[in-house]
């Protein structure tokens, strides 16, 4: 599937996360609006990456708008890329404006204070709940929790790993897929929703390697391997 | 550490996943006893893979047991690996006897008749279950979730994928990653034991990918990615 001039919201889109994920969106050509609370920080990031993309020769098309304008501007895809602290304040607010959308949210539900663990809601995970909060008629497609911000950020090297996709509606999942793997990596179907149980909670077990003296590297992903691997 | 001639056992050692563990085991010069309720089968099985290894030019030492004198001849670890269904009541039979040793838990609570879904203990974990039933004077070691039968059992390859540990004993997990990356493979320190709830539920995301059509391959493993990837 092409994205090629999909136009793509990140809400949170000035946070490491996101800023990251519009860069490598907006390399492989799709349309990004950033959203953000305050709407004069997006505009401000979105020149700053698109002068960033400008200095490596490419074009690309990164906006900035207020949430809620951010998800309006979406074609069909709309990135949930916020603090776990913010997750549900921000979903009660764009519920009304997602209808016919899909809302893929990235947010781990990290504790507290204590980012090699996570405290999952009561659903069982981000994912689960806010296709609850959503409901039914409002796909959740959970996708991009293990891929560091740095990984993202660092546009000399290629994203390092694999990508995991979970949600209740396949053909939503499919898209997501397509603009994950526009970026130059591979993304699997990952199952249900409930896989998001397990998805989340791989990125405190990166966290904890990264900063661990055990391992010789930051940045940590996780990859599927074959046999011939 | 060296595991060479470190007794191991294996209980539920006639299974696939506990006779592909035996081969690689043995095949580093660790000398491993199955342990089996059939302690004739246990013995039976023992002798096919020793000829087995032998046809490879491998001298090794696998012996057959009864699941609880395997586990009293062990030095230090005991392998957990019986079907889900099996793990209460085994864990009951042997906890007299694993005082002062390590029990290695790899067994992943699959739902019944859905191998894409698990079905997790009201402790988190099959790790964390295993870890309350035995108390804290015998730590518990959750490992090898994510690692296929077929993948130990193929012997013509190395160990395709990384392998997460964790626990809530530092020691005793770095005695098993010891272990473990005697095989030839890396094994990670994943965190406590509350990691299990992640890295069990791995499991029947690759049996998801497995039987897909979605991926070109089967028995896939996962692995830590540094950004060199």
């Amino acid at each position: 599937m092409s994205t090629e001039n999909e136009k793509v919201a990140i809400i949170g889109g000035t946070g490491p996360q996101g800023k990251g994920l519009a860069l490598r969106l907006a390399m492989a050509g799709t349309q990004v609006i950033l959203g953000s609370r305050d709407a004069a920080k997006a505009q401000q990031v979105a020149q700053t990456l698109t002068a960033q993309l400008a200095e490596r020769g490419v074009q690309a098309e990164i906006t900035g708008l207020s949430m809620e304008a951010a998800t309006q501007a979406a074609d069909s895809m709309v990135i949930l890329s916020v603090p776990y602290s913010a997750h549900d304040a921000t979903l009660d607010a764009l519920k009304p404006l997602l209808a016919g959308k899909i809302l893929v949210d990235i947010v781990v539900p990290l504790a507290p204070g204590n980012p090699k663990a996570v405290e999952m809601p009561a659903a069982g995970s981000v994912t689960e709940h806010a296709q609850i909060v959503l409901g039914e008629s409002i796909p959740v497609v959970g996708a991009l929790h293990n891929v560091s911000a740095i990984t993202l950020n660092d546009l000399s090297r290629p994203i390092n790993c694999d990508i995991l996709v979970c949600g209740n509606d396949l053909a939503s999942k499919k898209s997501v897929i397509g603009l994950i793997e526009s970026m130059g990596t591979k993304a699997y179907n990952a199952g249900l929703a409930e896989s998001a149980r397990c998805i989340e909670a791989i990125t405190p077990i990166l966290i904890r390697l990264n900063i661990s003296k055990d391992v010789p590297f930051s940045h940590a992903g996780i990859a599927i391997c074959p046999p011939e691997h």
